[in-house]
């Protein structure tokens, strides 16, 4: 049993309260601003008519994904990346999986040559952060691509669906769902799951901190992802019309 | 004379709307959301008790800016400068001018070994972004050390005035203020002043961007700067007291 | 139904042919050539006596992987990261997992104030790269520690496990172990599965490249990938003896 | 009032011994070696057929600005940018300064798709560097440019004037033209101002480095550049004839 | 008089055991796994049908070398050059000489117009691994040559004669052929020399680590050096045939 | 035979015209600038009381060697390093040399932890830079340490010796003495020749560059090199006095 109370004084399989702020960044071609909780992620999406070199001439496009954080986000500064020179390891891994989970629901065929560039920069961070960032970068991008159709550049939108993401995981012994910074930083078992609006599992990332856990742990995590994505669905469906 | 009417309705000697909203970032020692029209800057201010290694036993505190652009903040998409390598020469040359505006009203010897840095991460670009920046970065900079003087961290406020910055320039022959993206790109002259609350110059850089310009025609446009500056201080005033 | 016969003759449920060479890079403290079919991998195991900044006077270990294809490893020659200037996408993904895998089966207080680095070279790359390596990796940190331990360095070996991973996925509707490269290439679903000795997962990182899939489907392909690193743990263990 | 003596005895408004010295680089296109007092830099053009991507078929040039210091010409030796990687903040800011300054006196549409490198090199640092890089790169060019017609690739010089620098700033109180270091180094102001042949100002960067000022003294210190400037643009006049 | 004595009970003129596994890389064009007692290298030849941006449409091939040493192979743990994000100047000076030594033995113009890379990864460093990697680079290319051949891409090998290279040096005042680590780090002369299978000199790099050398002492190490490469000749023979 | 007539109507034997201005940048602790014909580098030393880690706490010095060419030094303009990211391939190689040749000639020992610095930058390219880089190094570095004992910081120069380079070659068949840009570029064997003052050999660098060579034309390559190395001393000499 978990001896502290969770923020929010929700229960186990609750989340954080979820809002989804659409168009907040009004020069990018679609954007929503995501807060799950105290984390908060500003995400947009902007089309290119260019495709990267190795799909030229493909008649197929591509989404990628970029996830930065900005340097007050976290209680203590975080350098910017471009003193580094380079991406972190971390963003690195995060920005790969919001592009391999927004490319399964796009049909890339029907985009056609064109690439959507999705970022993702976390203006407050307090744990799920790259989740926030996929259920965001749907929004942003959906927009976007809705306004391209709207503007008679596509005849329908090249989406075959939704996407959106929780993490989950096991704290004192205890499956909790939606894990706050306080809670993730102290997890035996800590799993990202993405999945699309019909219940189907696009990415599961799931780590044993501290020690090994058991398929049936697994599973148990899973079910409490699955009611935690569909209310990400529902918000999302809310905001984007669908 | 322009034959254009300028965003907004104004006079060739008015302001866009001014907002700042202090707070914008909770995880910061300090912030503001600064907009001038469409232009919005995110202004954070993050405190470390580390000083660079220059200054180290020195009893002397430094306060350094930091200048990017978020990559949708423009029109068409800004790669990173983390995918580069390195910022940019347009940001070195902005983030260095935001830190000499800043250290100019702070009594170095009064912060002690303390760093300040001052992020300011361009969410829309309009023309302006880096006089914004400074306005803005000042509010979020006098926002954390006010807080830190109330937790006792410091016996007063080691402040020695405010500080914000307004960018004029000639368009068409017709000298402007506050000039926006459109403006600013067809300018003949352009010019961002910064100066202090009571009306001391910190930095001028004006630049000839097409023909040379007299020193009446200067004085004309510092004239405008004073004016609209005077304006962003009461802004300003309001939002941190003083 | 897959219309393909797999490599090696073998159902969906075999392995390629597996060999561990122990001792293969005699500079190294630990070492070990894998070879997984025609995947090859060289693990190395280098024990340094300092740690990583943030862990200094914390009386705690640490262990880092490294992951790098030789150039030619693949069908096309790939450029080397050092060319590049940093190192890969994919590559900063995997071996931040090795890093994460070995660390669970490490007890970091007994291993006292030591980096272990772990690096793997990737000779010949026919598929499951990143699972052969923590499978070797693991060889060679074992054997590492085993001759500190026979040295006096360190009273017992500060192991609480083994730990080895494979690849599964869908191919064509069907679920299969140990995916060579051309079956890689074109699967539905892929999935990295790494487990402890005695069975319990450490990390499962499923992703469905082309369509999402069930909790069902996912828990068809743990069962296989349990099967599986079973026997690799015993090919393991008859190299480090345990 | 400054109670110490001003370097080669000069008064407040006096500039040290200025000698410029065309055809310093015999491989260059055009060049000179500019000595302001103990300062003197290498300044070379380079003329290329190429222009940047973004100019080609334009019909139009570009002229861009680099510089640098030789690791010596300090007195504690400057680690090279080619060891860090890249170059730092304050050169940035300065090879943007000099590509402008140069750009507002060349006819970018006479020139044609040409491109012309201006290469600064500091030999011996003493204060106004950037300043002195101006003045030479100016005559660098302006020879190289007068070869071109000479050599009959253009019908006649593509510049529509000169162009010249000067720092001029407050010490101690008192405004002094053309600052060595030690002046530089403890000024209250420090102003670059840049001008043309003609009187018309290119560019005015004005920095309070301790304390504000006023637009007074702003216009004093323009008195003062001014009239070292003309005396500037006499000496250039004598070596490019003009 | 050298006092201690040499590994493998070796005389001053005799080598270490040589042996050169061809083939060891199954996924390059040509590969070799060479061994100067404990000194291993991996050397792969790629044949690319790209040549770089200077020869496109030459009718000229290429042939670039590329060194780099596996982290544990030296004693103490080596950084990565991607971590470094550069090559260190040992590896470019080396890489550069194994480039310059293959293309003497290559004809450019038979080769057309194709890229050949040789990697040399370093396995085990024991001393001499840069003539070690000269000598492994032919086997591979000549290998990936004839292979070309042979599928009919080439009517002939486009290869001049074979070459290799021996490290040579004086210690304790006595030459020595083929300098083990132990040996080349208290060295007073060390020379690496590369010859062509007839005998004529293709580089020579003799440097005096501490003390000059006469011209005598120099052609008594080109003696010794000449000797030993004849051997590591008739050992390439075996391997490619030839 | 050589049909072309050599420059300066010399001899294959004869050098160009040969000086050596010593003091050339004042603001360093040894420099001179090296003309070889229109050959021309800025050579500077700087002495540093801080050595490299590895050196800390030994009682020893070191010196360092480092190579630019300015970007106007050849014919076209070279990019420079900074702009690149790091050095390039040939730099290293040259500044790598240009410090062990250094080296060769100090009592490490007797310079104490102090770190030498010493900066050659080409000014002109017309053949032969690294030789001209080294001529002129030595006495930089002379004239540097000749200072430091001088102010009473060593008790007496810790130099065992002089040190000059200069290039010799086989074009068309003939051996030449210092070779200009157009004999360099079609040369069949290229040598750099390092030797001291009294006629030792620190450094021999032969490259074939077409065809193989013989020891005996080495030798005669080398004899020609002593001749012209000797008449460098004497000019070394009179300018360091010695």
């Amino acid at each position: 049993m978990a001896a502290t109370t969770r923020s929010y004084g929700r229960s186990a399989a609750q989340m954080r309260p979820v809002t989804i702020e659409p168009g907040f960044v009004r020069t990018a071609d679609g954007s929503a601003l995501v807060s799950i909780g105290e984390t908060r992620v500003i995400c947009t999406a902007s089309i290119a008519d260019e495709v990267p070199r190795w799909l030229r001439g493909s008649g197929r496009g591509w989404v990628t994904g970029e996830y930065a954080m900005l340097p007050a986000s976290t209680g203590e500064r975080k350098e910017r990346d471009s003193r580094r020179g380079r991406p972190d390891g971390r963003s690195v891994e995060i920005q790969r999986l919001i592009g391999r989970a927004l490319r399964v629901v796009v049909d890339l065929e029907a985009l056609g040559e064109r690439a959507v560039w999705v970022d993702c920069d976390v203006l407050q961070a307090d744990g799920g952060t790259r989740c926030a960032s996929i259920t965001g970068a749907y929004v942003a991008l959906a927009l976007a691509l809705s306004d391209l159709v709207q503007a008679g550049g596509l005849p329908a939108l090249p989406l075959t669906g939704a996407v959106a993401a929780l993490s989950v995981g096991v704290v004192d012994g205890e499956p909790l769902c939606d894990l706050d910074y306080s809670e993730d930083s102290r997890a035996e078992v800590d799993a990202n799951v993405v999945m699309t609006g019909d219940g189907g599992l696009v990415e599961v990332q799931a780590t044993a901190e501290r020690m090994p856990l058991s398929r049936a742990s697994l599973d148990g995590l899973l079910t409490l992802a699955e009611a935690g994505i569909a209310e990400l669905h529902a918000i999302q469906a809310e905001v984007v019309g669908g």
